[in-house]
């Protein structure tokens, strides 16, 4: 079982420097039931499901106090995170006007965002709920996002979860060393995935997203690129074989995509479109890479990715460039991707120092498949280094 | 891995019959990157993951849409249970604001509700969303709850997933079988629980809720009564053991307590005390489940329960004494319950036919331990009928 214990106490802490840094006065996570809807905040304040209406408050002081229903409040006091545990009976609100009255706040960040998935836990009916349980308090009226709050927590790792990620990173590498050690030719999609899943098994590591899709296997052009689920077709000689596999290890997740191409008989390297779509992708890697650093804008990462593969005469990819991963593979926060609409504000945010990033881009080569690329980066002052060896060279067998 | 598909087309066609039912005229589930905040309808329409923000849309006619991210869009053709499915780049908002032309409700009901959990996936910040997506149209003037459409999809349950239930059930009452086969007396809260999850592996199911206070164990008096984790307590002659168990057996739970109790030397049955108190839950779970019947109000059930325990002399339980099981051990809908603020309006529903539920209360029996009863319940037209053996008499060791 995955213990979060002491990554949820650093998480606390930090909530509190970054309520100090953006002059709010208290951080309010409002849930109930999360086997029906779970906040992804929970995971870094507290790492348990909670039954009834619950509120977890983080102030300014650095005080962290947890409301919940009576059977689930020897759970809070075991985690030792929180300076107070209140456990009710039959409703929530006396305890939670006290103590938003003995904060006596002028801001009560709330986890809704219009853009950014990880900092939108907060359901319509439970904003509905808080408001109707405070009515005739001036504490409505004080609402603001915790969307600067959630995703600075999410995206500046701490040591310990950096060193979770490179657990995952490696155990994935390792994964992908001794699947792709099998003769892949005549197998299916769908056996490669069985296949993967046994491995990863014997590691003792779950996956990263829904093992249906993980990994992601594409045999030749005719796969479908995306999220789809592997199927019957069959590995073929003169095929580009595309994976995209993400782990979870001790709770934090990896998300690396790799590439073999199979031989025709009598080839003994790839076709030269191959080989040229495959450095185009590199190219185009290196340089959203290189611009990645603390304080650069994610469209601007992303623009330098892109211009570089339009510019070797390929067509843009049609998703965003790169993505936060930590807890999830998808872990919310900036996005390094173009403008638009679905993806809001997020390619305009600074990039911040101790991020975690998938890059990933690729390119359709017909008739042999699809090319794509994806590596773990971590950000500091110094830029992106990889977090694990990447794949320069395309695999052949 | 679970194939929801079968059971996903069956939910889809009953949620067209429910809008008419309730004279609405579409429904509408919208989500993005469902790895961050998982939106419980989804497991009653799709069955998947989603990354980009998503539109499901059902109308009164029988029609079903979805628009989703192009990389998701094939995922979503092959479960074939959409008439259409559109797949974007850039923006939601052309092909959103175009079906619902096509549609022209005058009512778009939306997955929020301020006391079912299970009917309230939409966040703020998507609903924030929402309403800017169709800023200048018609449609958010047209926007009401979902609840009930969600409620009683949730609530009557199909066949399919009856049966499912019923697998869950059988599964939990042989682990059952096999752990308490074990003499308990010496072992650790701890041990017997990692026991369980070794037996629970063997049958290939998961566990329904958070592993790690499932099942809770409670070893006597001193045992924290509630969802708390099993700790280092070890069983002593003349205790109390308490079990609380659920599993997911095909994407479809249980939720079932045992009793145990372990004789000192000596003993041939348990104390007086102990035995008074097992005959007085029973009556209590008796009465409660005599008026478990359709058109009943779920409070009413509870109030009977509770009038029941105390009219033997015991003090109520500080919960309530049903809740609806399926995809979830807690699955949302209404309560049969006290009319707790906690609970809102879940208490005030009339109880539907093809319902299950499990019916539980409990007390403390000092100095031995905590009696807590559960069984697992089909409501019909005929009553409230057991879906396993009940445990009717107190186990012994």
């Amino acid at each position: 079982m995955t213990d979060l214990t002491p990554i949820i106490r650093e998480k606390l802490d930090q909530a509190a420097g970054l309520l100090n840094e953006h002059r709010l006065d208290c951080w309010l996570t409002f849930v109930r039931e999360t086997s029906q809807v779970y906040d992804p905040a929970l995971n870094l304040i507290l790492g348990f499901g909670l039954t009834w209406e619950s509120a977890l408050i983080v102030s300014r002081s650095g005080r962290k106090v947890a409301i919940v229903g009576r059977f689930d409040a020897d759970n809070a006091r075991r985690l030792g995170a929180y300076d107070e545990v209140i456990g009710y009976d039959q409703s929530i609100g006396d305890a939670l006007r006290a103590q938003l009255a003995q904060i006596n706040p002028s801001s009560i960040a709330l986890n809704y965002s219009l853009s950014d998935s990880g900092a939108d836990g907060l359901t319509f009916g439970m904003y509905a709920r808080l408001t109707r349980l405070l009515a005739g308090t001036p504490y409505p009226a004080q609402f603001v996002s915790a969307e600067d709050i959630v995703r600075r927590l999410r995206e500046r790792k701490s040591p310990r979860e950096l060193e979770r990620i490179r657990r995952a990173i490696d155990v994935t590498r390792q994964v992908y060393d001794e699947l792709l050690a099998q003769p892949l030719v005549g197998m299916s999609e769908r056996q490669v995935h069985a296949l993967a899943g046994d491995i990863v098994a014997r590691h003792g590591c779950g996956f990263a997203w829904e093992r249906a899709g993980n990994p992601i296997v594409n045999a030749g052009p005719d796969s479908a690129i995306g999220h789809g689920m592997p199927g019957d077709l069959v590995i073929q000689p003169g095929q580009l074989v595309h994976f995209d596999m993400g782990l979870r290890c001790d709770g934090y997740c990896s998300d690396l995509q790799r590439m073999v191409y199979v031989r025709r008989e009598g080839e003994s390297e790839p076709p030269e479109e191959v080989r040229r779509a495959w450095q185009a992708c590199w190219a185009a890697l290196e340089a959203g890479r290189a611009t990645l650093k603390p304080g650069a804008l994610g469209w601007q990462v992303d623009a330098a990715a892109r211009a570089e593969l339009t510019r070797h005469g390929y067509p843009e990819y049609l998703h965003a460039f790169g993505h936060h991963i930590g807890q999830q593979a998808h872990d919310g926060g900036s996005v390094l991707g173009p403008q638009w609409d679905k993806y809001g504000d997020l390619p305009n945010k600074p990039i911040e120092a101790g991020s975690v990033f998938a890059i990933e881009l690729g390119v359709m080569v017909a008739p042999y498949g699809y090319i794509g690329i994806e590596e773990n980066v971590l950000v500091s002052e110094a830029g992106a280094e990889y977090l694990s060896a990447p794949q320069t060279q395309l695999w052949q067998q």
